[in-house]
């Protein structure tokens, strides 16, 4: 009788769960454990006192609008209009299930590619319309040629994740251009870009979907402040998206939350005028590479990261277990948590790989890969 | 090819910025002018700087459920379990959504009273569902015998409204024997008991859906913050009800929005260890009681008022325009803004009546009155 019969509590609530009941150091659930800007929390402690505690006007705080757009000029060159392209959204979450509430309907097929986070499915059967899941290739790269023989007349929308959670991918120019050329083919398919790591990239720039030309008209992005500035708790992100879909996308949002919280709003766009969001790239990186220097000489092996803050690894080297066993073995016995791979797949299926994310300050990472290179 | 064809921007949207472009008393839309607590803000500002700013646990922050269960239990001897009955919400709004989006399904029907407050119907629509209006009597008391009529094995949901916006009626005990009676020959039709107003009654004790037993097992009852502490922009509050329901809720609560801002629940946590709920009905009393004396002697005839901060004034004895328009130009010609009551009918229904938010501070409650004493 339930909407959701198989939809269980995230694999990060049990994993940051069992984590704190055996005191293991929490590599699972993304989130950073470092203190957040100075200037931000300043910020918050001075507005306080001030006149903002009352709604905000539905779309977002007018000034904060202003800022994003002026963000997504400065780092796409993309020109959004603040009042009709732009919604402030109570994290990326909400967001995503927004988006593809207020377009999908039933019936309708949804691209979800695996492995992939865990929010993309539950919005589309809650609107009665199929996921269909589509594999990356081995290597995570999307396989343009299976995607394309899932579409069909029934598709609206393919969602893309880039930065790539869990594992570090980033799409490229080639990538777009079959992307691009695929949709050529089905002129109703909309794409839902979730792109909360796009300041998170290493070697490679980041191509957002935002710069994309052939994309504008019919691709909504998706961006998580609580992502690029270490305030996961916040639940502040933002949409970027058409008039015309962000239209509908606001008819949602009006009933689905009216606003979002006005003093974090406010503090945001204010930290705006400060904050570089280069800073958060060469932070990543330094801790990226630290991470998994510490893990050199450790009996996992390390899979490339090109963006976000998880690092995948293989443990084949050290147990046949299946991947949430040896997760849990991991907290118990070496007190180190972790996010099991085959949870972001459709079919759970298990490649003896993990996911830690290194968004924690060094000593952290020293104590977990010491214990890590124990195994 | 929308999925809410017939959703329009929020008459409470529209009206506010109707109000600000021409610079009127903004008492639409509502939400409190008077500054928010100090201990509140202070706890803050304090905050800020502290370790709040990750994920909270998905149902909400630990020891705020806590609080949660002690205010439920001091205000209506009920006892909640924190970890099973108890939902933090990005406001009452998203709690709604998320309960009528959980529980309801595809050609089920929803009995929603009229007049009602905007936020229920888009819910029910998205879920392929039907919103069922049923006419409350003349004085606004529920005419259950038509209730009763409406319902049928389709009927997924009753949603009640106590105190009830715009009209400020509460519920009665006999109002509840009624609607107890009524369950009993429909034993699958569950109760949405939308309280947010619950600490804003007058001469009357609110009676919360909380406090029956008949009740427990079937209804969802949903709480404010931003309203019983003057904090609209804050969009938090909460939801109780029964273990097997909550489950069904939390799983879509869990992709729709995960968890809620971090900074104010633990602010609102440590505030319920000093505030007091008796205060919010004494200021609120006194607010009305001021406002409807300063209306002695306009031309508006001005409705009880048993509880929330909301006063329904007819103004027939002025005006035989339909609301929307008398509203249009109670802003232009004299410079208050309010709501037509005909926004809250399913079909528009125009009994010239308006409706005048007093949570405001006494000067510009004064002003406003003065201003409408001229017309
Ligand atoms: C919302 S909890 C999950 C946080 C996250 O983005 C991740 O760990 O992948
Ligand atoms: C979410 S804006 C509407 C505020 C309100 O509750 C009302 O004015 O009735």
């Amino acid at each position: 009788m339930s909407k959701l019969p198989n939809i269980a509590t995230s694999i990060f609530t049990v994993m940051s769960k069992m984590a704190s009941e055996h005191n293991a150091i929490n590599l699972s659930q993304g989130f950073p454990n470092f203190p957040v800007d100075k200037r931000l929390t300043d910020i918050v402690a001075k507005l306080a006192t001030e006149n903002v505690h009352q709604y905000t006007p539905m779309s977002g705080y007018p000034p904060l609008l202003s800022k994003i757009a002026a963000l997504t000029k400065k780092s796409y060159s993309r020109v959004v209009h603040p009042e009709t392209e732009i919604l402030v959204t109570a994290g990326a979450t909400q967001g995503i299930f927004t988006t593809i509430t207020a377009l999908v309907k039933t019936n309708e097929e949804v691209l979800i590619l695996d492995p992939s986070y865990d929010c993309y499915e539950a919005p589309v059967l809650l609107c009665n319309a199929k996921p269909i899941r589509v594999a990356l290739n081995d290597d995570y790269t999307p396989n343009w040629e299976i995607i394309d023989k899932a579409c069909s007349s029934k598709t609206k929308m393919i969602i893309i994740n880039n930065p790539h959670n869990p594992t570090g991918k980033i799409l490229k120019e080639s990538d777009f251009q079959s992307l691009e050329l695929l949709l050529e083919k089905y002129p109703n398919i909309l794409v839902l870009s979730d792109e909360v790591y796009e300041y998170i990239t290493f070697e490679e720039k980041h191509i957002s979907a935002n710069t994309r030309e052939k994309l504008m008209n019919r691709c909504i992005v998706v961006s998580s402040f609580g992502k690029s500035f270490h305030i996961t708790g916040w639940k502040i992100g933002y949409l970027t998206a058409p008039e015309h879909l962000m239209k509908e996308i606001k008819k949602v949002h009006q009933f689905l939350v009216f606003s979002i919280n006005s003093i974090c709003q406010v503090a945001i766009s204010d930290y705006l005028d400060v904050v570089s969001t280069d800073d958060i790239k060469k932070m990543y990186q330094e801790k990226r590479d630290y991470f998994r220097g510490l893990l050199h000489g450790s009996r996992f092996e390390l899979m490339p990261c090109e963006g976000t803050y998880f690092q995948v690894a293989s443990y084949s080297a050290i147990s046949n277990e299946n991947d949430v066993d040896f997760c849990k073995r991991l907290i118990t016995e070496y007190g180190v948590a972790a996010i099991p791979i085959s949870t972001f797949y459709g079919d759970g299926k298990d490649l003896k790989l993990i996911r830690f994310c290194f968004a924690k300050d060094n000593a952290t990472l020293e104590e977990a890969a010491k214990r890590l290179c124990t195994i």
